[in-house]
Order: structure tokens, then C-alpha cells, then sequence
């Protein structure tokens, strides 16, 4: 498989309903903003409480910026979020992990493939809108330093690199079905068709990621 | 005991070393940080999620702003608050209590006494320091929200107000023992004498803090 070969799918195609898009948006920042928490109170060090405690900030920011949109457009953000609170909620306790270096790949796939995916579904929100949202999700924080994290100590614990291939592979299956479901939400089921290459353009993605830390995606 | 009759006590008489106050008032926002990370997670509506996490996103930025300024005075913030974290890690478990009610009361008690605290010692820090440490410490998001919850919780469930009454007087001890720990790190400790009027007034402020709860302080 040479995933990089492939052509960008224009992903304006896709159409998808601002309220639910910007709500359901919104929650998922919300989780990795919960992560991300999690991971400041659990890190080893006081440096990594440092450097991950600023991708906090990143992700509780891009929840209020997006709780803020959805004020904009005259709704009550905790009816719109609710909705996909269930899914979101057992999506994150499944992509938590067995302890903390799990924990902080789980972030790192899961935020890094469906940042990538919203900010490619947003251009078929209404003009101004879909800037506001990419400029959002342009803010990255997280991936630098977990990517630096995870690198640190798979180089000095013989035995993570595997442990943390397995644990990255299972992750993506459970990704993609939040990324379709923010179609379903959208009422664009009908064209979830269209999504496959996108799909296919997040996992070319998501092997990079793994790469760029010697893990076998 | 009338409190609130003491006279306001000039407390520039005591004067912080700047790096040590900003390195543990730096590490004690980020306890208060991870405390409101934990009551986002564990609130038991979306509502509540919400509005807390606006008071977890200002602790984290106080914490940054802090960090901030140890840079400023070109120090390596992990390596100065570093020396504070043992103790302000055993306060924040100590604080953190049975149940989601018990850890907000824990927040808004500490919290409420400490940002008092420090931005009153701040008044001995060198002229600028000192006006840009009060507008840090300046932005209350929590208060607010902690205690509404709480006050909507105390009204709905009969025996709570009992079981927080304990509760909040069980915390101030321990919370003192931290304001101390702040003047002995700036090297103050043969001034502590003159901190005594201080606590005087950080209880009266904690007592009106109760009352407004409906909680015998």
C-alpha cells in the first residue's frame, strides 16, 4: 500500500449540517480535553505535566471556540452536545488505555485522525463558517508534544514499541466510527459513500503518525 | 467572633523572594487546575460539565501566566516548582473528598482562601511583579460557579449541608498550612508573626464564603 499516492479528495461534496457538526465538534474536544487532563494529573514528571498541560489548554479553548459558533447561531450548546455525549463518552473510556503511555497514543491517533477529518468536512459548512471552524482546528498543540513523549520512552523501554503498535492499530476502527457517525448526525448518510477515500487519505495519516515513531501501523 | 470587624492589615510589611512565591503559586494553580479537570469529568450534567470547565480553562491559564513570568526572570519554572509539588500534591488529595460535592466545596474553599492569600502577599513583591501578579490572581472564573452548584446541590439534597459544614471546616488547617509554607519559602519565616492578622482575615472571608452556602463555617 502506498497511501501517499493517493489524489485529495475534495471533500466539499459533503455537506453537512452546522448545528450538529459544530455540537457534535464541540463534545469531542471536550473528551480530549478530558484526556488530556488526565494525562497532566497521571504524568511522571513535572516537565511532561508542563508541555501536556498546554494541549490542554489547546483543546479546552477549541471546545469553548466552538460552544461559542453554536451560541452564534441561536442554540443552547448543551442540548445540541448532548446528543453525542453517550458515544463520545464510551469512546474515550475505550481509547484510555492500560496506563499512561496508552493513554497518551490514544490522544495522539484519535485527535490527530479526527482534527484531520473535521477540518476536511468543514468545507462544506456555509462560507464564513467553515473558515472560522478550520481556523480552530488549525490550532495544534498536542500532537509535538505527545508525539515527543511517546518517542522518549519508546526508545528507553525495551518491549513499548510493540505493546503500543497493537494498542495504536486498535484504536482506528472505533475512530472511524465517530468520523461516520458525525455523517449520520449531519443527515448526509446518503452520501457516505463519498467518504470512503477520506477514510482512506485519515489512515494514510494515521501510518505516518505511527511511523514517525518506529510503530508498525 | 466578629471577623469581619478586624481592620484590613498592611501586608506589604512581608516581602515574598519573587521566584520561590511565583514557582508555588505557579504549582498551586495547576492542583487547582487538576481539581476542576476532575470535576469536569466526573459532573453529573453537561451543564455542570460546561460552566466548570470555563474555571478549569482560567486556573490553567493563571498557571501559564505564572510560568510566564519565572521565565521572565530567567529561571527554568519545572526546576522552581519543583521543590513544591510534594506538598501541594498531598494538599490536593487531601482536599479532593469522598464525592464530586465534597471536591467542589475542596476547590472552592482553598482556592477562595489561597488566590486571597497570594494576591495579598503579592503587594511585597518589586513594582511590577507585584501589578501583574494581582491581575493574574484578578480573574475569579470559579467562585461563581462552585458555589452555585453548590448551593443548588445543598438546597435539593437534605443532609448534604451537614456533611459539607464538616467538610469546609476540615479544610482550613491544612490550607493555612500551605499559605505558611509560602512565606517560609521566600525566607520569611522570622516575619511569620506578621502573617497572623492575615489569617484572621482569610477565616472571616472563609466563614462569609460558608454563610453564603448556608454552611456553619
Amino acid at each position: 500500500m502506498a497511501p501517499t499516492d493517493l489524489a485529495r479528495v475534495d471533500f466539499t461534496e459533503l455537506v453537512p449540517e452546522p448545528v450538529p457538526f459544530l455540537g457534535q465538534a464541540a463534545y469531542i474536544q471536550l473528551e480530549f480535553f478530558e484526556s488530556l487532563a488526565r494525562s497532566v494529573a497521571t504524568a511522571p514528571t513535572l516537565t511532561s505535566k508542563e508541555g501536556l498541560s498546554r494541549a490542554a489548554g489547546v483543546a479546552l479553548r477549541k471546545h469553548h471556540a466552538f460552544i461559542a459558533e453554536l451560541r452564534r447561531l441561536g442554540v443552547e450548546p448543551v442540548d445540541v452536545m448532548a446528543p453525542f455525549a453517550p458515544a463520545a463518552d464510551r469512546f474515550r473510556q475505550a481509547s484510555a488505555g492500560a496506563d499512561w503511555y496508552e493513554l497518551l497514543l490514544g490522544i495522539h491517533v484519535t485527535s490527530g485522525m479526527l482534527d484531520d477529518y473535521f477540518a476536511r468536512l468543514a468545507g462544506g459548512l456555509p462560507g464564513e463558517i467553515a473558515a472560522r471552524v478550520r481556523g480552530i482546528l488549525a490550532e495544534d498543540a498536542s500532537s509535538e508534544v505527545l508525539h515527543d513523549e511517546l518517542f522518549a520512552a519508546i526508545e528507553a523501554q525495551p518491549g513499548l514499541a510493540d505493546r503500543l503498535a497493537l494498542w495504536g492499530r486498535s484504536l482506528v476502527g472505533d475512530t472511524l466510527l465517530i468520523a461516520r457517525s458525525a455523517l449520520r448526525a449531519s443527515d448526509s448518510a446518503d452520501r457516505a459513500g463519498d467518504v470512503e477515500p477520506v477514510f482512506t487519505e485519515l489512515i494514510a495519516a494515521h501510518t505516518r503518525r505511527m511511523d514517525a515513531l518506529g510503530l508498525t501501523a
